[in-house]
């Protein structure tokens, strides 16, 4: 048996703050003492972690990444190596990767290829959605296979026709599937129907740059999709989980929806609370580097979002982290806005930046757990095995440092792709030591893990429906 | 050091339901280990309390109960050595009764009053609120004082004109002062002068069945007031705390204000969630046994308390426990409704109904925890030591037998009152084993406690405003 | 010059109730004066029509009708004469018929085949609105042409797919369109993609009947359908118009579109105000006398309704008049309830219905011609040619007895129709004379006009956007 | 009999624009005929007044004035004689003014004290509501005498505790009484006991300038008042007109009621639509001529009330006539502002000020009859007899020049007043001549008319609620 104790940290949980020792035994949490207890002095261990003054808190779990994501004619620069890398680097031990559906082929077909890309690969463990692209009637019925193996959730598309995208009906049949058998419908709500009238007519008048897709991809047409879909899941009698909510309007749906007592639950992104269509407006094609869907809104969008994180209308924030490089992939867009592949680097930064979020007084630090590792974890059916600590946990802990200040740089950072899309921008809080099952994947800020360590990690269903 | 280890339950807290061992030292939760691991077997102690197939929950937390209150010219039947006893029975471990002011006298007179009621009389720990029914310059200095020494939340009524009644005027004036110590103000929110008006008029038309209480004290009379408090509280800039809510309008204007980002927070109780104005309707004067203000409302209001408690737009539920033996007290008011003395027992039932609930399907487990035990300890300064079970905290623990069931009746309860408003009533679930600080108080459905043992326990301020 | 007064009724505009006598020269009003003064005695005329106890009313408006419409292999049974006939025996002496485009073709020859079906059949003038089934670059150009010669809106389906519908990149751009030339979007708002999936799978389990026409086409399809058309409206900087609003969820979406300050509009019709899911329940296939589009709902929508129409949420009452005969029309859908041809027949029914709404309470007189008469006059552009009695309106009148009783009958009604939908009902008020342009085509109920006095009307564009 | 014709202008009503000649016999209109008629030539007349290029509008309806009131210590400036007058030279020939009940005095000894002040003095017609401020028993009854002889409008307070205060015991006694005699309750919404202590505290902090005025009489305390008055008034059965409506949240609140279908209806005034905090800021005490209650609000609440009263959320713009001289009268508050006189003229301006939001696009000319003419006739029981041109209405009849520029000036106005609200302000259009009942009261900009020649006018209930 392998044993590690880590002595003397302040553990935040979603529900806790409380000063106390961690006993690790192969790999899982095994017990918590209070600090200076006989009972915290009998823990014995072969390794001992020193966390004075610091926070020990969960990994955490990051929902929605997409590596090796293909889109528009190249891939996303982060393979599951580097990216689950980088995950670790900025405290994150679980990634909750989209496996893709091609238009004709089969769920397993996709799920297959993407086990192929993670597996031995990965630094810290990982999961899987299914996008949903062609909802035929055998589809349906492979719904209900993965569900059983640990898929539980399927992401449809009311944006990107002709590619990802879902119509009405595909969408409720899916949404019908997943009220029998569980699953949880995760929709990408833009209109993009209207959408594409509205980038043919914006490059009809010359209107490329980047700053014109924040431009056309309105945000009542975010509004107006969220409702669709609440409504669509209403009729299916089926929960919802709108993945990247950036617009006020959207948010103002999912309240309402709330308030009437359905289930109905949001995420949001660290770049649609830190970065605005200011971003997008940036000279000399920089604006390409913020380029994603749903777009950066106006900086007043912002405090709808932390409004909607404190009051639990939204639940989650992930990263949808789908990096492009600027030089060679972001540059497929010059002169033409809507041929930028979409996605914004992020993986390794979003701990950080909520915990700045604390530092700033938008979110208490057991609020900055719960919607980085509890939620995630409750919401994509992990917990408690992830995004908590508590005895019988797998021992995915970070030692996180609040004092220390950081400044985020793409010449610092571990992600695979040439910005970062907060550069310059100084934060106070640091990873020191991430364990994930109990071993060391990063120790004070060394990586001391390896491609292979993470592991595929099945779901149960969503764990907020109990 | 005495230690005490709880086995093989399922410890159920706000956040987390996990197969744990308990360890207890010196009256507070030294450590928690999954149990079978080597951790938990290390665990030793004098005494070992089995909780193989029942739930381990922290001690409930009542935040609204009135012993000995003087009411209508009678006194509220349970004094705090009966009412803290028939707590425990139920699970509860730690109340917080309502010391009050006199029109004319001092916060300090009414706290040093309930002080010498309580002190050395409980079985379980106690802590005051204070009821402020006369704002002077005085008392607002003295709000300051009071604070400080851990009594952290002032209620005022809009009702009961004469007697406790505040003008807007008076708690704004008490609002400020709390959005400056710190303090939360907490509001029996119903217009008290347009009730009396529609009282009088009842009685003039010879309505004097207690039925006629509930038709008075009109839903639209409770959502007027609650919404007027919110705006006074918003114009003073301070946090505000509803009790009892019991109407479906009243619950809107805590969510509508709740969307708008505010700090409101409310209430509900046991009597709103499981009993009607069928019950009020009940024959022979019946109805006076379920008399209480706010009043109970139509049945259909009860889907909108249910779900106000899963989206968090109620917080806590308290039982706001003022009983009056039906014999010689709520006979007073035969003949005139308005001379019930006002108020249902119900601090003993209150753990049981709620995990009731659960078994209905209107709560989660956690959930359960959550409004019972963790969200009135936070909403009111107690925690983490009191409401939850983490290593630190007071070892104030239940074990809950799950399966048992039981039939609540005033032949069987221990409260000190003539009637049972659930007579009859067969629940699922049962309190076993009651430890408070380590101490058994009820040992096996046997009570093993004593007068005393509970101590003054002082509150920080709220902790949902951190 | 050809001269008529009608003397001594109470004229009933949407304004004003006065005493007057009505002077009407060359098919025009050419003055109205205070009955019994010296100004109206001075009136001379060839023709006195005695209005004494009666009331001198606007020539209803109706501004949805189907004369002749093919739908699911059959046609609308009334032509333009017997339709137009009818609804002079009503009372209504405009009426706005639907041209349709079909797909692929212009809307030029879609407006030339309905010209040719009207012209010269009709008993009172009419207008066209255009049913838009294919929008394509021409067709938007097409638009302006049809503004400019008087068809001033423009109807889009969002049901019917592959039939009628269009997706919502087609309704962006005919609504950014009209825009531009002022034309009015008329919606039919359901979600007919997710309603085509219920009925799919309402047949494949065998739910044949009419009454499951109600229960596929579900409220909140309709209420869905009508905020994404509000929104995409909003996006074009467009107004709208939802014809045959039923849903009270719908309502609610008009409602919040109205206080936000969007110029959006709402008609409901009589079926929806006094029928309900209780007559598709009928036995013996008798629910197929009233399946239409939206579908009739539970009763207890109908109060939604007649709020909206007393608070102006909802401004017009049509008739949406597509009338099937039961005998070889209806029952083209036995066993498939999606094969029964869609429409009520109503065109007659529609002021006395209304006036019955006024005997019963749910609106003021006023109210009554505002929403028959005045309102859908301004809402297309042919007030105060239409639609009131002012000097200088044509001279479209009706006496009205408001105490004779009548009872509603297939046996009795003059629509080529083999049923009635409001058959066997009792209501209090009657037309008695009917003038078209100052020529009487009900005369003391006979029966005294031509098939082409009515003439086509052209129009300004909607006059509640001045 | 005398009979006067006027010709060649466009006729405007709330209802219809027209093309019209206007008969008068007897200071009635006889008839309306369309311009250029043989009916309209038929017309002989001692008198023509040409109308051509211009407006002939129905005389305004001033629903809210103040003359000789006694307010503060002092007297508002203009009497019955020099008010009325100047009404008549802004095109307004009906006002209603408001009767005081002293405290401890009856409803009886203030009209007749108000008869006493009107009587003979008047230049146009008046009628009276009656200001309640204090609500016996014998008060109550009293309420039933005057509605039936035409004071059927009771206005109460929700501020000036002490003197025309009335709580909400008071308020709903009064609102029942109306709810069963027909009358209307007019309220003054402002939580005046809150604000009294905001008053105290401003002061105290050394805050005395008149913008102080302003932040203390808090928007959200408008609002709040405004919901309670709602939800008194439903709890009573009653109708309800909120006064002098200013805030953006008061607006939000009414509209929120009227979705819910309940009979609310709003007044705002000229100042709130054309003035705003910053007249209040304007040094050197200038800004006492802007104080009134409720009081001037910040810029941006502007647009709530254009659109409120675009969308009927609020029906009557009145002036709350209610003028102080700047010199000895506003300053008697410099260095307190509680002790500045509340209070603007304005009686002479609303209609040139309404027809300027006409020229600037926030009203249809429709709509500014509407709220200026016809809304207030109906609203307090006057219609048709006034506030519509429509055979058998009083000749109360406006010849406005659209065209016409004109500069507001003390210089010039002549309200008793030595200052304006709008000095300098340049407005489009202009009062040409007016006729009360026939009579020229201003002809060709010359005052033709007397004092004496208005007569009290009795009222009929609110003609919203038929």
């Amino acid at each position: 048996m392998s044993r590690t104790v880590i002595r003397g940290g302040l553990v935040v949980t979603a529900a806790d703050e409380i000063h106390a020792d961690v006993l690790i035994e192969d790999g899982r949490i095994a017990a918590l003492a209070a600090t200076g207890t006989p009972a915290a002095e009998a823990f014995t261990a072969e390794r001992t972690l020193d966390a004075t003054g610091k926070y020990v808190i969960p990994g955490g779990v990051d929902g929605h990444t997409h590596m090796e994501m293909p889109f528009g004619g190249t891939y996303a620069s982060d393979t599951f190596e580097t990216g689950t890398r980088a995950a670790a680097w900025g405290g994150t031990t679980t990634v909750v990767d989209f496996a893709i559906q091609t238009r004709g082929g089969t769920l397993r077909e996709g799920l297959d290829a993407w086990h192929a890309k993670a597996e031995g690969n990965c630094a810290i463990d990982y999961g899987f959605h299914m996008i949903v692209s062609d909802v035929r009637e055998e589809t349906l019925k492979e719904m209900d296979l993965l569900v059983e193996e640990g898929v539980t959730s399927f992401k449809q598309f009311m944006a990107y026709p002709g590619v990802f995208y879902s119509d009405d009906g595909q969408i409720l049949r899916a949404m019908q599937r997943a009220a029998d058998n569980g699953g949880l419908i995760m929709m990408h709500a833009e209109n993009g129907i209207a959408i594409d009238v509205l980038v043919e007519q914006a490059l009809a008048r010359g209107e490329s740059d980047p700053r014109f897709h924040g431009e056309v991809r309105k945000a009542l047409l975010e509004a107006e999709a969220t409702h669709r879909a609440i409504r669509l899941a209403q009729v299916a009698g089926a929960p919802l989980y709108v993945v990247h909510v950036s617009a006020r309007e959207a948010v103002a749906e999912l309240t309402r929806a709330r308030d009437e007592g359905l289930p109905v639950f949001g995420e949001t992104c660290p770049q649609y609370l830190f970065l605005s269509t200011d971003n997008l407006a940036e000279p000399d094609f920089e604006g390409a580097k913020y380029v994603c869907s749903t777009p950066l809104r106006p900086r007043d969008h912002q405090a709808a979002l932390w409004r909607g994180l404190r009051s639990d209308d939204l639940q989650v924030v992930s990263t949808d982290h789908c990096p492009f490089c600027f030089s060679g992939q972001k540059e497929l867009g010059r002169g033409d806005f809507s041929r930028i592949p979409n996605g914004l680097p992020g993986v390794e930064n979003r701990m950080d930046l909520l915990h700045q979020a604390v530092v700033d007084g938008h979110l208490t630090r057991r609020r900055w757990i719960d919607i980085a590792c509890a939620a995630p974890a409750r919401m994509f059916g992990l917990y408690p095995k992830k995004g908590t600590l508590a005895p019988g946990a797998d021992a995915d802990v970070v030692i996180y440092d609040p004092h220390a200040e950081q400044v985020i740089s793409a010449r610092t950072h571990h992600m695979n792709v040439d910005y970062s899309a907060y550069e310059g921008r100084r934060v106070t809080g640091r990873v020191e030591t991430v364990l994930s099952r109990g071993e060391p994947v990063i120790t004070e800020r060394a990586y001391t893990g390896h491609a292979g360590h993470g592991v595929y990690t099945p779901r149960s269903t969503c764990q907020y429906l109990d």
